[in-house]
């Protein structure tokens, strides 16, 4: 029937990124929650471990199960670690079902990169060569298209990394168009976040008594997010792009921003850097070009799908200087997903992310 | 026509309480915001002053004027501090529009007490003394006959204040009840509130620098919200109350959480005591009461609409622990507002307030 | 030799309290610091864990060894968990090491409570009963006298708890009044801690994500502070006192204030309230009371040892509101546990302590 | 006589940076505070704005008057905004005080600079040549020789800005060493500062509740700092050097850090990278290098004169990553002042900074 809702089920259910699937799929009209699920706290209801959602959810954690995601579920959010995906991937594809996967199993195209990075080989690169990769704003088609395959064929969508998510917005415009970047310098991408993207685990560095007044870098030229960017960028170039990642622990709960350093062709006006973005994101709904003058603040998107970007020009040299905001937990993870998953399945791609967030 | 949407404007929507009114009644279905006035701001769009709203609102400020209100709402929300509506209310009153009024002007129903606590006389007795102060848990059924009156009758909800709000749903079905409670000794409300609090007004006091990494009483013993609890404290109990009202500044943005002492006539269980908030809250879609041995976290009601309660009682004395946790801004001003506007115009009590907040 | 330094040892060096010791000793121009201990990080230095302490300490941590501690050592601060203490404490006594306890160990007197409370049985009454529980600015001779016993005898101070001390310092001048205090009604102390009070362990609670921008009460009516305060109290007044105690966690890193509600017996002025406090404190050196209408907030005492007290009276009752901030780390724990040492040492009381900390 | 005092005053004692030197250099046992001025809040206890100075500092602020520093102070801070500084050193110049200068006002070697980024002419260009531009580790002699001036001649220390300071004890190794860094490249300097590096001003920008929770960069390729930066760096290189400088409000009450991107000449190895600063600052008691992998976090500098640095390679490329991180207000500024202070009176030079600060 046209108006039945799609039947979801989010493996993973109790870190950060699937508690906040499970806030935004409550919320969108289009879906229905049919499965939680979680390997340690099976058994719990998920509204005790985070009473927020007291009034919003009131199912209960259950081990995963494939033929049960299969019978119960049209789509599956797999908000997992890496690897996790890669062996739970193949049984819900072999069963029909649809999937998002949050992790950054299905994100590099070549199999081996993945290895290098990730310490383990690629156990599944029959269905990566299949998944597309969902920035809906760059690459929306690719998404719809998705959704349309028979249900025997594989659709998984290998939803962003919170870092690549901002730093791709940050310069998807200026590298899309021929000659506008010198890329023979690399492009630089320094960025913060909120404690949230170190995860739910409770270790030294996410104790409120570490993260809380200060701020210093981390995993510096070796976060995994590096390949991820370097392949985003490069397929906007249809060249080579060579990338500096420096990522920051800011002191709050939510947010990325990314400060991303670009050499330009040649000396172009603000303007004309800004007429590329407006071009690019001016129709969409949630990416907004700030203007001359103003930079985005993590803040201000706390808690929504929205992209806020600032462009400027650095003072006598031929740097643009990008600045771009995201909530790291919904653009940057659960909100891109359904998103993604709006536009697989066919419903209003906003449906359940465009909801006003608190603004102090 | 059954489908119009109700007229809204916001009158001081620049303070914190008239922009998440903002918000929440852009989400709201059954309302359209018509106008949103500032007196010193008019002119600028409202998303260039908060650019979270950007996507959400794109009006234009405008002052505030009581024809153009009159012509263009039929329901007003007065954000603005004391004395600034009493000029105004009067004057939309008599224009048919209702009022629901944030400030503290119609709250204290006895004029005399409004005048000693805030200094000015009250200009209005006449509206005050048909106004409606509005928690539409303990007293929904007022405010929806305030919406049945003809037009040219007063229509006003006194929406109560943050404190108060919290303070009386900590105790509500205790003094309800006769002889629970041991009214020879005061209720002492210690409660600790988030710096929105303190209002948009950049001070010495709401500095980051001074609020932040800080914990600190204000106002003990004076502070405004006091007769206002003790009115909404004594008309429950049908007797009089003593009360101690302590505030407290907390470095976080959000949020008040009220721990309330109260000695009770016996030595009654926990059990009897949450027998009593079931009863009266149980079928609530917005008040909860937590488990046994579990408190609230202003953190899990951050921008929403719901009360959070835990009940407990204090070893080896008659002293019962209520703690009871709003958003002082959603439940402690806009939310409510809106809650009770939504009664008045017979509309979805819910309309716009049921969204889930981000869970991190 | 008179101008030798004290040998001290800290044994429980890596936790909140621990640390800040290092920090404190390695200031105090009289002590030098000998040996820090940990079980579970021996081997590391001390500031590769706390990158705090590069340039103020580099010694590596020790398995703790009482031999060792014996020779090497005259003094032994023990930061360690109940029940830790009462291993190890009879092992330094009995080779005459002077022992500054941070546990719980040796502060409840009757050790029958000590079983009620930590489940567990005091398995050295006999030291207990000679133990000196030590406010330095209440009972300092008590503290000096310890030091002048022979080492042969055991030296044992049980340094105060957290919250028990700043509760203790916010009414002693009162119950120790005859017939100031009615105690007929409960002492009620509301606290809030910052979340080093939590400790060093990570856990859900301790989550920045978790403690950031949120408060709530904890262990309401049964937190093992409480008969500590009692015990206290009770002993100021010279009567049995009830006492009512909700600690609660405030989104900061470090500090506590005590809200303290005491009822009088009869209707003092705030002015005789104030004499009492000025009488006892007002020629401590880190003890303050505020001037009239101004309370104290936790950021102004941060890395201090110092205590500041505000006192009010509650509009129209019988109550009076004391207010008190102290560091939970220093006065509250490594601060007061030094002064106690240098007074049973024969040291400046101050040295060490007396460095005044940032202002913003 | 040889055990004197030096004499201080402190002119804009109640800023930020002013109340940091209160407190420096009241625990300076070589410095008698004995001015502290504020033309506006002359009149008050500074420990009545500051209750964190309770117990340090008792005295009354005064409003500036030349003679009576002149008469009353060896050596003055000024602690005041730009111009300011202009206005007042040439008369405590000419009455023989030696002057710190806190204020942009004499660190731009050339007065044409100065105009063309601050709009308003330098009208005191032969003091500006004759003062000496301060980081002791970088410059110390200098310094120390400027103390060595008969009264009569000019004896100004230009202090540097917060981050300069912080971007300069990045690069210095490299860009003093011939050939190491390709200066064809800009140096891209991004750094996150505390909001107390905002002042004490009360402003949209500082409230809490914009502040909390977010970040942002500011003054994209304009701030006032981008020319100290390029004249430290071209004064290390000897050469011209090329900078971008963006600068983030981070949520925190201090600190700075400075992540530096720096193209190396030829792909040196780490290893390399760290002899340079090893061999520059390993014997500095203030500034230390972090071992390979860890990074500065500017929490662990908090409150003291340390400088924390991390050296790392970007992952296939030729940019060197450096993090820097100092306390904005000590290092950054008050700190740093009394340091330099220090050398010019022939005080240790470490003499009120070696005091560590609370760990958590």
């Amino acid at each position: 029937m046209a108006d039945a809702k799609v039947r979801i089920g989010i493996v993973g259910a109790t870190g950060y990124a699937g508690v906040e699937l499970v806030r935004i799929v409550s919320a969108n009209p289009g879906m229905s929650l049919e499965r939680i699920t979680s390997t340690r706290e099976a058994g719990t209801r998920i509204d005790a471990l985070y009473p927020g959602l007291i009034g919003t959810c009131d199912l209960t954690l259950v081990a995963p199960d494939a033929d049960d995601l299969g019978e119960s579920c049209d789509l599956v959010f797999l908000a997992v670690p890496h690897t996790a995906s890669l062996a739970i991937t193949p049984e819900l594809v072999s069963r029909g079902v649809a999937v998002v996967d949050l992790s950054a199993d299905f994100r590099l195209s070549d199999p081996e990169v993945y290895r290098r990075w990730y310490d383990t080989p690629h156990t599944a690169p029959e269905l990566l060569s299949q998944a597309v990769y969902g920035i809906p704003e760059l690459n929306r088609d690719q998404v719809v298209d998705l959704g349309t395959r028979p249900r025997d064929l594989p659709r998984i969508v290998a939803n962003p990394g919170c870092y690549p998510t901002a730093a791709t917005f940050a310069v998807a415009p200026l590298l899309r168009r021929d000659g506008m970047v010198d890329l023979s310098c690399p492009v630089i991408v320094d960025a913060a976040s909120g404690v949230s993207g170190a995860g739910r685990g409770a270790t030294a560095r996410t104790h409120f008594c570490s993260a809380d007044e200060s701020y210093q870098a981390y995993g510096v030229g070796r976060h995994r997010h590096l390949p991820e960017i370097v392949q985003n960028m490069t397929r906007l170039a249809q060249r080579q792009v060579s990338v500096v990642f420096t990522p920051h622990l800011a002191p709050m709960k939510r947010g990325i921003l990314a400060t991303v350093y670009v050499t330009l062709s040649h000396d172009l006006e603000a303007g004309e850097l800004r007429a590329a973005f407006e071009q690019d994101y001016g129709r969409e709904r949630f990416v907004h070009l700030l203007p001359e003058g103003v930079q985005p603040a993590t803040g201000s998107v706390a808690g929504t799908e929205n992209v806020q970007i600032g462009v400027a020009r650095a003072h006598g040299t031929r740097v643009a200087v990008i600045t771009c905001a995201i909530d790291n937990l919904v653009r940057g993870a659960a909100g891109q997903a359904v998103q993604n998953a709006n536009l697989l399945c066919g419903l209003n791609e906003f449906s359940g992310l465009d909801t006003p967030m608190p603004i102090v």
